[in-house]
């Protein structure tokens, strides 16, 4: 039997979170979830619909990137997730969803403002968005190299305090520490997005957020000092 | 048996229109209902699943701000509620979303102009946004003086005649006279909000309604001259 | 029994496809269908839950404004589909809806547009929008004058080849020849109303199509030559 | 029995994906799937609706025009279908829908740029538009010569490289190998038209992807070197 069962069936739920949200369309999007100690990571299989995945389908692959288990070809963005991990140690899942709003940011090469306090209930500050890749990026190992502009877009910023990002014209990836978690970053970044976008048509001037009111809402929910939600 | 079942029912029932009207995401939102003889509400409990609540997990809070009767903790916004129950005291039902329109216009810093009969069937002009909070209130007991600045903002006018605001930044409350006509308040500022969103892309100088005409609507469903609906 | 158990049961069956095309929120909208012969219409009763209307519900009224049937009031708005019986001689059913892309044109004062052959299949030429009406005709017989208004606005059009207007500050009215085909040019006129709202914003200066383009479409579905669908 | 039941239950299915993709309203759209051997095609039946379509509904037609087979007349649009399959040899069938952000763009005369992955993925490089259509060409055989426009524009084009495109003032075609891939294109054209709308309303300056990056995400997907998916 399976070391993984339990990590394959994390992650086969957090990947049906993707379309019950409304995030993916077609085969699009994929879900990984990080057992740490094992140092390896389940993720969807490449190309797979939705409807017909099962828990067994979900690919295990070691953090050096060899495939450990299933029969599946891994999702084709496995490197980016990979290069995720080691870069962000507290991370235990990650999300790429083609959500719409986002990917228009993504498509616009626009950070996305913290222009409310549903983002910084989220997100401490504007959502990043990574340069453009190099060709040498693209035409090398593009899916790592996909990794490695987010890793760089990150010095100075708290993976945890901003659990996603948007790729230069391709679209958000978004982290947690487990699997539902990643994917409620995914969904939030997804509203954010829509929201930032109305605001901006309605007040192209429109102010971000006073720091004050991100610190407010984002460590009303996060950190030592939160007190939204029910005890844990 | 608690003294309140009836009012928790009401609250817990109001609470669920929220999902079913489309007016929140996740976990977001929450619904309170007064009974003013015995100065308590029912209130959501925080960040519980809509889809888990049970009428037991309605929180009762007294209007001086104690915990009268649930396990759980009541909503973080319970004092933003209780505030604006202390200052309006014909409303008997409280409603903060996330709805993603009239978030828009929050987060734009912007009133809903009247620019339609649709708006002046449930708002008596346009729907105002407060002004932006300070560092001062932020940092000081937030959600107690989240309700400060809209009762500042309603100085002047008839909380049933105008039952929405905007907080700068943040989101829509809205209010009514029970629970059910509360929400419905909500839903109708979404709805406007999208409206009115849409017609400023169509036409950016597009005027505000004829006061005559805001009068009509208005008036066709409120009040001694109503002539809207089926009578009482 | 009822004389008029064909026309309420039509009438009943018109006003459900209004949700089920999702033109309407709340108990906004109605449709109302003529019996030409006996002189009297159904019409939705004012302020009904569409969940919980009955084919005994609807109201029959004649086109002397005179209640003939039916323990509830009529729609308030009554007045103006009677107006348009009147006035449009080959008219069977009228429908008034909220449906969000063409209030928003209402409420921008803006008339849609014939950008497209999707508009052209329905609509021949711009939907029309109607002047502002004055505070005599608003304070006067309100929805008899907006019934008015429409008509006037029509001077020179046909309503057979112009199914729907806007109401300036209001929303659209839509006819045809029975309660399936009005509320059919009822979301047909919301379609091209979203779709004329984004193409204006990918183009601002795009152009309504060559006249005899729009010829092509709307008489490939109307008229002795028309070729679209099956034989009848 | 008919010599065309694989034909036309294919076809039947392909159309039925049209209303579960959410790319038509009404009785709008239609899809054809061609057998290239026997140089027939099955279509749609004029104005019927989806709900109650069936296999033995569905229209064949040779690739003369001439009917072979079913009582309906085929869709109105089959001449356009028909010139399609002559020209493209490669493709064996045609979806055109009213899908509304493609129909938008459409409308407002504009290609889709080439914003994102997601584009790339399926388009290699913008979706064309094709020039407004003479008076003499809407007045003759005007479906035969929507076809005919579509092929003067992609001159230089590789059909499957670039499923799909825009008619002018009209809306999309698109096109596959198969039923179900066809529409799978025709909904992909709809996602990148509405990502690609929102993008230029976030930053009108959105460049396209470069080259390399188009080169790298359609050819990860489609082509010898592709490595997306799971192995035939």
């Amino acid at each position: 039997m399976s070391h993984y069962r339990e990590l394959k069936q994390e992650c086969y739920e957090a990947n049906l979170l993707l379309p019950k949200f409304g995030l993916v369309d077609l085969t699009f999007g994929n879900v990984s979830v990080l057992d740490r100690e094992q140092a390896v990571f389940g993720i969807k299989p490449s190309g797979v619909d939705y409807a017909k995945l099962t828990p067994e389908d979900i690919v295990v692959v070691d953090l050096e990137g060899k495939q450990v288990e299933g029969k599946l070809r891994p999702s084709s963005d496995t490197a980016t997730h990979r290069r995720l991990f080691l870069a962000f140690s507290d991370i235990a899942s990650v999300v790429h969803s083609h959500s719409r709003n986002a990917v228009s940011f993504a498509q616009a090469g626009r950070a996305i403002p913290c222009l409310g306090t549903t983002h910084a209930d989220y997100f401490y500050g504007e959502v990043p968005v990574t340069r453009p890749m190099t060709t040498a990026e693209i035409e090398g190992s593009y899916e790592w190299e996909t990794g490695n502009v987010i890793v760089e877009r990150f010095k100075g910023l708290d993976p945890l305090e901003m659990p996603g990002v948007l790729v230069h014209g391709h679209g958000p990836f978004a982290w947690g520490p487990s699997g539902a978690k990643a994917v409620e970053n995914a969904f939030a970044l997804e509203i954010v997005a829509e929201m930032a976008l109305n605001a901006l048509q309605i007040n192209p001037q429109a102010e971000p957020l006073a720091q004050c009111l991100i610190d407010k809402h984002f460590l009303r929910k996060h950190g030592a000092g939160a007190y939204y939600g029910q005890k844990g």
